[in-house]
């Protein structure tokens, strides 16, 4: 239930035009649904202004569909999925009551599929996605794809880390007129602190899991952006491209 | 330079009241000055909007001394110190060019020092600061008194923690009417994830040293924060309240 | 031997019904029997009430197979496998010297066998197992056949995570009229602190694997777990299943 | 407010003799006090069987003082605090509205410290402490009063590591009879393993920081005791008596 | 060249039966032998009285056949090789010379391969092994093997952990007549101290990787082990069976 | 773009062979090729004196291919690709434009691929490049072939590790004529230490990730290399032969 | 009561010249002691040769003059304290009943304490203890005086580190005499592993404090000792001079 | 001795001049000198061209006295010494025999101490020394001054970290006509990345332990420069100034 269909629901009231009795029918619907394996959230759209999203990682694909299907009846009309395998994908996909009229996309690289349409951008500006090296590109598309899903115009740099610098400091203009942005780099991660220091705005700064030997598994960047020098970075887990694009959103629809 | 000082320059060359040469002179000064112990960025606040600012921990009383006057005679109108002791915070003191008209504060519980006046409230609406305990105020106080410095309305709520949920959940209208949450956790660090799942605006999450044993540190809630099961959580460096409250400053002054 | 074998056979000496060289016979039955890859110890039952449980993984099949023929010709009359693979699993199954009369229980999710009847719960009061999320399932089930075959009943209580707090505060009930909860999660494993906060029983943590990146591989929850602002919770090891059960089971049939 | 006083409450408005308005003014009694650094949980007692407890640590002798005035104002007649440092405990003394009446105590060694009296042991059985060696005491003696405060008979068995085992063998009479048992060890944290394969009862292994060089403040025991061979062993934070009495006495005082 | 060969060859000198030119002739055979891939130390069994010994980790089972060949036609006349993969062990086997006269074994549970005939036992005493657990096999016999193959009686107790302590007290006389003992335990460890109490010999204790979550791949066992609070014991590498075998000969071995 | 041709450019200009709009257009070319995946920098071989090199992991084997041939179109005549798997090496090669004139060299050992002709060697002195074992060989054959592709003599001490230092020894006339030192080791990486007390030029440190258990993936001879008690020693990242060699040429090619 | 006494008061009863009640009587002396604080061992000299070691660390001065007593009390002749600050010490030395008779010594650079006699050598050999640095002499020298006091022969080769080899390779005849070698180092520990490929004996490597920054505690030569390249080389915990010599001396005195 | 004397020597003993005895005599000059505490290394000036240099932290003034008196009687004309506190450094300015003729320098900010006179520079170029911040100086400050004894001429940088590029960029001239380049900072180490995307030169890295939380004591420096995605970076340890000197020294007089 999304705050707009409450707002209208209450004025129904307001104007006598639903009994109380019907009002509150409609409101007491449970907001959790029980799923034996899972306990959906079916009033997270009304809080929070966004739906839920699936974490696909851990689940099976007959999980993921249950789910899906149970979102589905409760109205919710658009629904992401983040770490899908194509095998849940396609699984997905086959299962959905209609496939024509409800759009379902899925791309490989980020493994993110969506159920329903992506909205107009309805956000204040553009989130500004910059990655340190084309390794970084499953991570950042994960973001990408997110924020397009939330509502959100997206600006792409891709590969533009630090050891050479020009090739960052040609799109000075485009990281100036940005409302967020997402830094995505592993190895040293010093993408963030670069950008912050040239950028007014917001910076999310993503390490990845890109690199290899004393980077373990992402710690090096993440302990870098962590302690970076430039003021305005904040830091989200590993390779949570979903998580960075979530806040920028936020941000990039603060009220 | 504030960008305002830019802009009224540019619109006296466009109206023809101040030469061309007169605005490059004026434009060209220098934007770094060399201390020997330290380059200055001059021309921060006109290219992010806010001033250079003072990391006062591993630097000498003098060396504080000397880097606040090279910026006040640059034009700066305010400064704001953070981790300064004591004694430097004397130091500072009894050298400003003149203590009466400009005003000096030092709060010794979050070692934060300010020059000048703090400006009058313009962002778009409040940050809440929440702590999971007493022992985490030093922290809440650098952020508060950062964003409070940056121009915002701020709202602390102290020793909220998620082992008496009751004491977080009377206080669920202010949550709700947050633009920006910093929430401040030592120990498991919970409290982030549990306020990120009750608001809909960002919010960011600073680990604290406070704890024993385990917590290494501030790693354990570092770990957690980043680990957030809840969508909307970025992460600081353990103990950075300012770092908290500079992000959340330019999240509520979002164009 | 059991513990009430042990007393019917003392208290048959005591009414001379058995001469005191029977009965050394009997206890001088050697308790550990040697299988050159193991040491059974055949007198765990008598002195702590619960027979040995077999830990499968680093097992051979075979290996598997000798230990619980072993423990039958002992005299044990149920026997848990903890992470036993399928393939252990069948082989097991089909060794069992009479299948039809001696039932097998094989569970691929928690990776659970057990050899024998599940006996009638008789325990103090219910075990409470909740989850942070669907993918901590194959943990929960672990604890929770656990506590059905040391004899306790058990309340399951998924996907209950803290960013949707309601989902839990709607088991409230459930949560307080526990005798020992099981709070199970991955990521920052703030379910155990929230729980701890409601309930006034026992609280033993799991932490589990379920994440990524800064996860750590369990490291962050375990951490969070140790670290708990509520009192009462006490943590084991990384998707250790199996011994949160076994000492809530022990706690659920104190003296 | 403590759970028999509710039931008196309530049963004289079953009974007429109070009537219901009355009963909800004492009901409503807000259950949280802000102290401004402090948000106390007034209701704890009611709701989990046992007051709020102060962790010392962290807060100056001020806030300490404050806080235990706000308790004994709203009724609460027995308060613990952890971590309490001498000059504190003196100031804490001496701020007693009665120090006559109300006694207080105080154990330089475990920096415990208690207001009011400690109640007469009420718990099914005997809450055994062993530690590894001398060097534990602090720990020990921690959980020990902290068990004492709570209404339980405590048995302590200190210097039994095991590298010499018939010191902890000599006493296996006493294992055999605790209701639970906290094993309390540095170093390599060996103690747990071999009591818990002794006892019959639940075991709290407490880590402590004792040892040096690749005992890494606690973490080697800390990691052993997770890792514990034997059945029944969950953990607590290194050093954390305290932690681990509150669960020992919950278990002993199970339903 | 063994030192019974130098021994022979310097008293044929001292009695005229062999030139000085020689003699010098015969010594300087280049002590190393170099194939491009590895260095071969040709006089290590002179100096240490050990034939060199080749670690099968990371070499190509061709490499593994080319350094046997150059060891064969040195003169060394028995060959360990560790860490050897089943497809390697064929390899070796096929390529040597005469696979008739010399004999080839091969354990792959252990991974240990050697050509040549095993000595008899010249040793003190006797080297003791005893395991934690069935799991700690592989490097159990790893360590056996080697000490057979360098000329020492070896006794195994396998599966004799300390959650069952009369399991190893039941061999308390095997214990206290060995002059070495190797204590192989993953988990927690413990098994390297209570062993140590016990006995009056050097114990090498031996981490392994079996256990899971917090054990982090015999990092817990490695620290238990390292902080032990018996005297007498010292650590080799996780795994590292033949690392113990090797100290424990030279001490058995002790001149 | 050479340094060179970038001379005789300014100099055809100089001596009127140019026009200063022609030499514009040619050095306008822009410096960055945007692939949409990568941002080539073409410049870098003016800057730096060095081409771009690829570093062909987490890189599909199309994505290689068009950075190659971008690298080619702009006049790159030499590539040196990096961890090339061995299906991208086929894909490569197949993909050149003119593979019989345009050699192609592909090592699956080090898995180093080179476009191009291998320069004639134009450094100051000899590069020696020596390794602890066997095992190291790949990481040294990513080391040496880099530096021949450098421009570098190249000489290999391979299986020189410290626990026969006879080995060593004998090669002390080469490590007192090298120019440069590439020391690579896993393990204690004790070989850097060692080699930095002989020789009298620099010593880089290449940690490897061979070894088991507590190597933690070449962290123990990253940390021993750090450390280092001799003088004269830097390190690079673990198994980073590449990057050892690079700055080893720079050193031997210094102005 | 050493193994002696034993043997003489057994074969008295084996010749009729002591009753055997009046041996039972000696021999059921209790062999521990309680001091609340302690549980002393009175038999371990018996059991292992050696008598109770008091470790001084986390013991006050009060507490270890009690161990002291009650040991001279039960007849132990000579005790070793290790740890010892000089204010203990000196409460030590006052505390002896007869302070000119029985010798006590005391080393504020090892802090080593010892009451009774040093005995005369009596083991196999000679312990060479070797040091990488001279700050590693603390440590060295308490396992200098450790050995000493425990019957054994020290020949000390001090500041010996492989960055410069022919300091050690000097001393190549002192390394080929003894019988067990303790190696101490700080920084790479890469000592251990150069004098265990000299040596023909076990090598005990005790890696030390001495460094900074990635030397971590200790943790970079712990890594290094336990990852040697060379054979024959064990490890104890970090400055643990006391537990090298403890095993050493155990080596040197082998049945 | 230094190398020049070596070759004087030879070249009389070449033409006569000099009897080959005498020469003998002079070269068996014993290469170390043993101090009980320290074994100095005499010919390393001859074999490394650079006189022993003393690590002055773990030793005491008495200590440092003694080696420094200990080179000078061996004919070594200049000594620097490292980590040298205020009350050592004034130990060994009073103790030199002439301190007059002898000139000693000693800064406390470093912490370097020098006897005699600092020598001409005679490297091919120049050492840029750059720092991220003001609270790098000691660090930077004693790779300066090493390099200063070393011979070279030194460029010093301070204060030019990436969060405001214009401050290193204004620089780009110095960077690019550098020989060798120290980066030196703290927090995220992204400074060593940046200066070697824009240099052509070695760049060795210095992590340093300025930072707090997460910086984790230099940790996270030090891995951020050991991933440079940048080419031409190797490390030195934390805060290890002079190692960086030492080795850019090298590399600033490669042959």
């Amino acid at each position: 239930m999304k705050q707009d269909h409450l707002r209208s629901l209450l004025s129904q009231v307001a104007q006598g035009h639903m009994s109380i009795d019907d009002a509150v029918l409609k409101l007491r619907a449970t907001p959790t649904a029980e799923l034996g394996y899972a306990t959906l959230d079916m009033h997270r759209e009304l809080r929070q202004g966004i739906g839920e999203v699936i974490y696909g990682a851990g689940k099976t694909p007959d999980q993921i569909v249950g789910i899906v299907n149970a979102m589905l009846a409760s109205g919710q009309s658009s629904i992401l999925i983040t770490r899908l395998s194509p095998e849940a994908a396609h699984h997905v996909h086959k299962s959905l009551p209609n496939p024509d009229s409800l759009p379902f996309d899925y791309d490989p690289l980020s493994r993110i599929g969506s159920v329903g349409a992506i909205p107009v951008p309805d956000g204040r500006g553009t989130i500004v996605i910059a990655t340190g090296g084309t390794s970084d590109m499953p991570v950042a598309e994960e973001a990408a794809k997110t924020a397009e899903f939330l509502g959100n115009n997206v600006t792409r740099l891709y590969d533009v880390g630090v050891a050479g610098l020009h090739r960052l400091l040609s799109h000075q203009h485009t990281i100036l007129s940005a409302h967020v942005i997402i830094a995505i780099a592993g190895m040293e991660g010093a993408l963030a602190s670069v950008i912050a220091g040239l950028a007014d705005c917001p910076v999310i700064a993503v390490p990845t899991s890109v690199g290899y030997g004393a980077a373990f598994g992402g710690l090096a960047p993440l302990l870098a952006m962590l302690n970076s020098c430039a003021s305005g970075v904040s830091v989200v887990n590993i390779d949570n491209g979903f998580g960075a694009a979530y806040q920028a959103s936020m941000i990039n629809h603060v009220k």
